[in-house]
């Protein structure tokens, strides 16, 4: 069931009406498309029509953004992606949940109950929530600062995957005829006394037809690459040059090395806005009808809330203050990733302020450009070594899906680097994952194994 | 849009394999049906087909019961029920959710997005769970006591509908081409500060197409119906002989007119167990085939369980062992509801021990019986003023749930107790509630209201 080594994975990053910020103003869905699952699995079915991997929702429990100029809130991803899993058939639909902010039981459960719903195509995007709004709403006056989110996460991500696996396969037996269900030595409570939770178990949750949900991670701190490398199957990241990417993706499969796993049950998969057109030019016009709601004070704005530093302290003409970046950046507050990101792409460019702005929207690497334009570069970064996938931020939608699926989809499967069809029905065969060990399960089949070798 | 008094509610519970608890043994359905959406949805779609209010999930956060002997564990609700939203299109959509072991800004949300996705026809039972196992999931030794989980219960379900109000109706103004999404004026945070929540807000969902979810509380203690009088729009309740039914709906009525609320805005339903055959010997028949597979000793471990003491010490062929009873129950276990009905049932009709056994399955009323007699003690209840409405617990599904939509349905209609399909399109509009003002808009309007009174 695993997948050649030459295939990209691709997700569906369904962010707002697009990852342009203006493409609500172009009128393509309507301002509250972002409330309506309908919005949500009709891109889903474009992109599974492209046999794409996944469908990704980032979140926050706080209402983030400019409500007033911007579409803003967004539903709950857990609930809304069962609608988006029930409206398709074997793409994959992973959900940002937060370990800052909820209880391993309670999420453990919902993401294994998703799992079981869509037939093995959850995923759990783990976050920690940075910023003080979403602390807000759960009885904290501010974020816990990053160490102290960081511990919780990794302690709070060991005890779900140990709620996962606290029923064998195979517990069920299912025999109604004598009244069996199950076999109670194989359903185990977990016993977790850890320094940030305490967790008895077992889930009320049965393994799923991928025995557990798919495990994503987006942090690129210190923090977040020992996270992610520990526990995740996949890596969201922002790298915005290739050879930024390059030393990510290599000090990540030395990460995963060092933890004792195989580097490639680790997929890394930068993100990727694109905007693309019949030609580059069309691709240009696209992009500047967008700017143009935006103006070049937006643009500004987005890169200085970056690096934070304020739009009027910088010189549109000139170089990132970089001597002030230093003391500046607030790893509290913002997102290291997408700081770093941008400050290396202005560093390595040697690009002004005004330059950057233009080479940079949602955050993340922005492409702008012709199918074929978009299809070289996703080669490039996958056959250099930069990529196993990629998390695909089109500017607009369904249009930016519809492109993308139409026309890049068919260029890379023409060079060989992108599957014809699926080719398995879970998330974790889309991402050539093997199937998860149980713990609970390891040690008698150890025994078993060991009896065989000696028999 | 609100229903005619003369009308019944019926909301089917869905409680695993049926109300019987030896159902999975003749296996109508596969022993996993439990964890599989479709089984879910096949029976939301047949109680659509009788145009039922709404279909009900129990739950609990953790494994109950006995896994080895009896179906045990079950999907998270929110997200189950989404996926049975998704089958229907009109049947209300009612998950239980703990208010001991969630925080309100995340439950509030994810059922504000079940209600947007549903098309305004979620509910949510709220419970404060009994029993040291959900506890021990949460970092707990043991449940907290009863009045404490009812303090927290109080506030919490304060602070949810809050969060529901943070948005007011109008809000959105979605003007994509002067690129103004919402007034912020009419977008409020909540800034609550209790005994045990402090929460910010706004949610990041807005108002939905029913206003808020529909809320509905179970417990039957002095705390549960404080709670549910004050903030329910339908009591679930577990009443065994219609004196007493009569006696909890006037006092229950009595106690939302204290509060200052219409009691019509207040549903009381009890909750009903059936067996039903084309005759009342064909019901009885189904009945013992159900019983056989739990023999006399199971009946009995069932009446031993609910009144906390050892069915070794009680006599099969006497009473209730009433003298003991008073200072046996410990209501910071198990449920003061079932308890009451039980012991009321035995004492009002002077039942033995075995004779209770076979009066009660589920815990709640039984009726074994024909269409026809189901029909009538759903008439009478109604119109003798115990009951606006019943929660439904057929023996067995979906056999049970076919019968009765095929058969007592169409009694009831012919009575001109139940309606003919749905006149609405809300879980509101079906149970005849009112739109939900919004506490954040009703200064506003009174202005406004007091203004053209003096214009």
């Amino acid at each position: 069931m695993s997948r050649p080594r030459q295939q990209i994975s691709i997700g569906m990053n369904i962010l707002g009406h697009g990852g342009h910020s203006a493409a609500w103003r172009l009128g393509e869905a309507p301002p509250t498309a972002v409330f309506d699952a309908a919005y949500y699995q009709n891109i889903a079915r474009i992109s599974e029509r492209g046999a794409l991997d996944a469908i990704f929702l980032a979140d926050g429990p706080a209402l983030g953004g400019d409500v007033g100029h911007q579409p803003a809130g967004r539903l709950e991803p857990t609930v809304l992606l069962t609608a988006v899993a029930l409206a398709t058939t074997h793409i994959g639909v992973i959900a940002t949940c937060s370990s800052s902010y909820n209880s391993p039981f309670n999420l453990a459960r919902r993401l294994q109950s998703l799992d079981h719903i869509s037939g093995g195509r959850a995923a759990w995007n783990v976050v920690t929530n940075a910023g003080d709004a979403a602390a807000q709403n759960f009885g904290l006056g501010g974020a816990p600062v990053h160490a102290d989110r960081y511990a919780r996460a990794d302690e709070f991500v060991d005890v779900v995957k140990q709620l996962w696996d606290s029923w064998e396969d195979g517990a069920i037996i299912g025999d109604a005829a004598q009244g069996r269900f199950a076999d109670p030595a194989r359903v185990h409570s977990i016993d977790h006394q850890g320094a940030h939770f305490q967790v008895k178990g077992p889930l009320n949750v049965p393994r799923s037809p991928q025995g557990r949900p798919v495990i994503v991670q987006a942090g690129s701190s210190e923090g977040g690459k020992a996270l992610g490398s520990r526990h995740a199957d996949a890596i969201f990241t922002t790298q915005t040059t290739l050879d930024d990417g390059i030393a990510f993706y290599t000090e990540m499969k030395a990460r995963a090395r060092a933890w004792g796993r195989d580097p490639d049950h680790l997929k890394i998969m930068p993100g990727i806005s694109t905007v693309i057109g019949s030609t580059e030019e069309e691709a240009i016009a696209r992009c500047d009808a967008l700017d143009a709601f935006q103006g070049e004070g937006g643009l500004l704005a987005q890169i200085a809330q970056r690096i934070g530093i304020a739009a009027s302290e910088l010189d549109p003409d000139g170089p990132l203050p970089f001597d002030r970046l230093g003391t500046v950046v607030d790893y509290e507050r913002g997102s290291h990733g997408f700081w770093e990101a941008q400050v290396n792409l202005a560093r390595r460019e040697n690009l002004t302020v005004r330059q950057l702005s233009r080479r940079i929207r949602s955050g993340h690497r922005l492409v702008v450009g012709s199918a074929e334009q978009v299809a070289d570069t996703m080669a490039e970064w996958f056959l250099a070594g930069a990529a196993d996938g990629f998390n695909l931020m089109p500017d607009m939608f369904p249009s930016g899906a519809e492109i993308f699926v139409d026309e890049v989809v068919p260029l890379l499967r023409r060079r060989g680097l992108f599957r014809e069809g699926y080719e398995g029905t879970t998330l974790r065969q889309h991402l050539g994952l093997p199937w998860p060990e149980n713990r609970f399960a390891a040690p008698e089949a150890q025994v078993r194994a060991a009896s065989r070798a000696t028999a």
